[in-house]
């Protein structure tokens, strides 16, 4: 079942920078593990902002939301959600 | 080069329906060319409205600008294009 | 796995109004049908709007965007759907 | 009398850790007394949020008001309340 | 039971002028019904706008919307509903 | 001449809450004040948040400014001001 | 008293240009009459609309109200009205 | 002096074919005419949509809303213009 | 050549309340030097607000933006300009 | 290949002068070597605003997102990117 989820980030003002490094090390851990598995299918860089354009496979919306919110940098995003459908023009 | 398409569609109020069945027809013919020759990668239901969110993989601006204004139903939707670029997180 | 889904119906300008009233008919058959099987869990009135909250529990998204594209007033509506999850502090 | 209230945390950014620990955990068991009376009928996690969908069942918008402000989490949520009427399609 | 309306009139494109103000005269007298029992305590016009603030004061919801849903404008106007509640600086 | 005014508050996040306590009682002694004499007619509490809508009965656009500036909460709230003419189906 | 009212014209599709033409004389005859009078102080267009920026000068909000609703282009415009007070930066 | 324009075209509904292809040959024409004299500086097409973004450069508000207001298209367009200053960190 | 600018004022949370006051007298005087000498035409309250609605008649957009960079006040306000051209309806 | 970004810059509340006065000046540097090798073709201040509206003439989404990332104001920047297509008006 896939969802579009649109990402914002919004850097803290005042973290020290090596926390930050670590925080974005292991968000991109966290996301890796997901596009292994097959449940994080793509993600791509929208030009100019610190925001990406996310396409997840899951089960449920439980699913999502547990696999969203566990992200470490869940508290310094917006993320916005789509829920989405086979296309009648979709190949296959 | 990717790019993340959200379309619309507004029928036209007092279109005769057959005519309105041959632009879908010819819509999904359209879309179908490109997507089996790679241009239009993905493309899925929005749930609930009549809009799909689209990715297409092209070599430019002006290839895209192209493809969509070509599409039977471009008269009748509003289009809004995100330019995507590579995610450092995404695999490979 | 639940979903909120805002109805506003837009009723067409030159409809007949016999017709008009059939489709209203058929549109209270189709949405009790889905709230008799428990897919269509609440359906409440916005004050003051042509409007509705509907809260629908269903199997998937494909499932979702199949029952709502059905509704005879679908042509008529913008509908904006809302992925729910289950929420901690909610009882058992 | 039914209200749809749609809450979104926004946490203090400089809050002591454990502080904010007490104040879920307050907000929780004060949510949950409503619950239990039969007041605070409905809560949803909104996917990928920070935020709830809510449907109350109370006497009067003075009702509603008191209830709403005394969640421990008032002064960091944006509510927003929409007033719910009986809908001709619901069933009984 | 406080609740503000904010009324925004749309005429009709192609309505006949004598039908449109046999609809404005019998929207005056609905309105003055209300006025006159005390549900509907006030009414301004919005400088500038064919809109108006009113302020109703009724028993619930399901009164209001049964109030709103029968003025012969309602087909022509989107209104907006806000709940009031009593404010801890009103006088008595 | 009436004026409606929406004002929302924006409590600072920093101030000591006896402070913030003594700047809400001059803020009710100061609106009841013009209550008193007639100017501010009405206020009401927006269910479920900061914020209130509020009716005033000044000579002047000029007046009306110097008793909204003259508020204590001025520096934290949002005032959105709306002019209100005598509507035609009001009684009297 | 001063007010800033922001006109924009939205021409109606389907009228005859001659009647068109009429209303656009009219319209003139009738705003130039303010203009002489002293209580249309101001109008510009902005560049690139049909639209204006006006500012009048009358005793009352019921005043401006009277006039603006007098436009023979009234039923054509959406108009936007701010209160304007006396600024204290303003030379005399 | 440089100006931003962006101009969205919304076709006329019920237009015949040949009016309106005579009015996009005019409507190239007559920009071409200030492209050629140097006031029309730039034009691109937005990708996706029937839109541009223009850049001028005039010697008045009042030449620019001449000429903007007098392109063939001009009724069927809605603008946005964006006064511009020489940036500092321009070459030369 | 006329333009309107919408000036909203932010004040700084923390600033030394000396120090803003002196840049609030600063602000004064810099405006009423071009107030004097022609080019700042109109300042006026939006009433409940910190803000205002002005009138500046310069030579070009970057004398302009210039004065209004100038301003004191500039690091703490929203400026939004609207380049305004002669109106056909204005007398002379 | 063509795209418009407009950047608005939010300068941050508390850095230390100098380093602003720094990024600052490694901003008009790194600016500047695009402009001089071509990438970077126009670059106009909004008047009023510190903001800008700039023209970029690069070889891919990626490369323009490399490029935009880099600039030392980035993180104090909203960025809004725009593809753009030749327009068949256009000259040459």
């Amino acid at each position: 079942m896939k969802y579009m989820v649109q990402m914002t980030v919004n850097p803290p003002k005042d973290m020290d920078p090596q926390e930050w490094q670590e925080i974005l090390r292991r968000e991109k851990e966290y996301g890796q593990a997901f596009m292994k598995n097959g449940k994080f299918q793509h993600i791509w860089r929208i030009v100019g902002e610190f925001a990406n354009v996310s396409i997840f496979d899951v089960e449920s919306n439980d699913e999502l939301h547990t696999i969203l919110a566990g992200f470490p940098l869940f508290p310094y995003m917006d993320m916005n959600v789509t829920a989405l459908a086979k296309h009648p023009s979709a190949l296959n």
